[in-house]
């Protein structure tokens, strides 16, 4: 994705002047937009200087805190066949630094799901076509929606997707909990199965600026289609992301990559930073769990208005970076061996290198 | 929580007398209680030794002592949706030195607690409403105490509400097993939802000075609401804490926060020593644990005729500071990655510290 416009550098000048107005009043915040030359067009790149967006977000610990100030995650995810992927997801919030995170997840995925963690709040409440008869459907769906309800305040941010299947019923429930997530404006990063329920009913997402979607590839060509009817075109690929964001009412796009690129409709940047040639399956559960966790500090900045930029866009670009640099320290110990696992016990070094504790 | 008041004092200088006494009869004990000057309010600060407290009731080692002696602890909690909040404080108290750990709970929740550990003994024994038709509930219900009073006198110190959940059924039979207890004459150390089957029930604890309950911000809240009709006032928060530990007819109240507040209604302690900033949740569930086998090792003293002041105050205070540390230890090598597990790991290492086992 090597292309940009005159238009995407107008936009990215307004992005350095959004950043340049939060650091107006944060302290912490570096506003550094390094505008260097690109690699690959020899114009200027969009790569932000992630790092100093993953501190300025990123809260320092004090004792007066009280648990659940941190963050309070939920993931939504974990079918009878898929187990790992809503673990990998909750499991990084909390390697982050959230306080509290939940699954929910089918009766079937609930037992594995916990015995992987006693760290995680595993909900067994979401049910598959083949476990409900077709009258019962209606009583099963509002059971699982009154279910999550009962959570649903307290949830900073919700991902939906890793994990979750393609059982038709359980996406109709899944959808439920979306509607409701947006009418509570609860953020929600979507990812994975989610991005099929999505991809089929751009309605639950449109307009809604607290929704991030996180499309690899694959994902990525399907909402291309989907939304713009063409294919996806390389040569103009920043302008492309930009008209895709703006095409589902400026929701927030990352897309997935040899650097990942992250727009709103508005801005584009990209985070090329580290990152290892390990394609393991599970890296993009602890995206969507992280980028999560970002979201939720950015929005605490958001809430005492210490930032003119979006928070979905801000938490996008810490999560990547984070996620690049464990993945990049996990390659260097374990190399072709490297599993999701290994990358997930290197979130905190990767944070502590960038953010220490004791700052 | 700053106020404080000469009462306060005068009770205070009874509690130094108290431990005064207890250091007579018993050559591990160090008697000082530090009045050294309030950081935040320019007097005497309620901080208690309680480094010398944890030594004087940790009970030393030797070959000639049977499994069983060092305490046999007993969560009850524990369900379809909680199953790691019972196992953190199953397995504290067995790391900080209990021979055995019980966990009684629902049929749902047993084969995954008993999967995070073969260490736990695990009764399948609880039950919740979707699972019991109406007119079994009397049945079931007295099963659930038979099974609970087979094993209730061997227990030196129970734990309620880890993961207990609320469902009203369930809550019916944990009220009964509180009964029992009482009955019987065994410690109780009561968190969580349990506190709030004790604040809807307060008659469960009322006048039992064997009960130790441990609210954190919102249940203290809530407890000072329904006991005292009023709304929770940190300017005199300490004459407050003592007004709520009498209203409950002496028992001990364990306030968690920034500083732990300790208060029979007769004292007021405070521990401040050591602690993280990291809130990530199921640390209550290390302090429930460890505080009962603290409450145990106090009563071995007390039976001897070697305490004038109450185990349940004592054991408090030990398992607050022991928390505090480990959860030091935890944050200086985790960070912002620190999650309960890791605490825990550090639990043997605080105490070995704290207490050698060559002393």
């Amino acid at each position: 994705m090597v292309g940009f416009s005159a238009s995407v550098i107008r936009r990215q000048q307004f992005l350095v002047r959004c950043l340049g107005g939060y650091n107006n009043s944060s302290k912490n915040f570096c506003s550094t937009i390094r505008m260097v030359s690109s690699m690959s067009g020899g114009g200027p790149s969009l790569e932000v200087d992630a790092l100093s967006i993953l501190r300025s977000i990123t809260p320092s610990l004090d004792n007066s805190r009280h648990k659940g100030q941190a963050g309070k995650i939920a993931v939504v995810g974990g079918c009878r066949e898929y187990t790992g992927a809503p673990y990998f997801s909750a499991i990084s919030a909390l390697k982050i630094g959230a306080d509290v995170s939940h699954v929910f997840c089918t009766k079937d995925a609930a037992p594995v799901i916990k015995s992987y963690s006693p760290e995680l709040i595993v909900h067994p409440i979401l049910e598959e076509s083949y476990s409900v008869r077709d009258e019962d459907k209606n009583s099963i769906s509002a059971k699982v929606i009154e279910e999550v309800d009962k959570w649903m305040e307290r949830f900073d941010c919700l991902v939906i997707g890793p994990g979750l299947g393609r059982d038709p019923f359980l996406l109709d429930c899944v959808s439920n909990i979306m509607k409701h997530a947006r009418q509570s404006n609860v953020p929600m990063v979507i990812d994975a199965d989610g991005l099929f329920l999505v991809t089929n009913s751009l309605d639950l997402v449109r307009g809604y600026p607290l929704a991030v979607l996180t499309p690899n590839v694959n994902e990525y060509k399907r909402l291309v289609q989907k939304v713009l009817q063409c294919e996806v075109n390389d040569q103009d690929g920043t302008e492309q992301l930009l008209s895709l964001a703006k095409g589902i009412g400026g929701v927030t796009i990352l897309r997935k990559g040899g650097s990942d690129f992250i727009s709103n409709g508005e801005t584009v940047s990209s985070v090329g930073m580290f990152g290892s040639p390990r394609r393991c399956g599970g890296q993009g559960d602890i995206l969507s769990g992280s980028v999560a966790v970002f979201i939720s500090w950015a929005r605490q900045h958001a809430a005492k208005g210490e930032l003119s930029m979006s928070p979905t866009v801000l938490g996008s670009i810490a999560g990547s970076v984070l996620l690049r640099k464990a993945a990049a320290f996990a390659f260097e110990i374990k190399g072709r061996s490297t599993l999701t696992a290994d990358i997930i016990e290197h979130l905190g070094r990767s944070l502590e290198e960038f953010c220490p504790v004791s700052r």
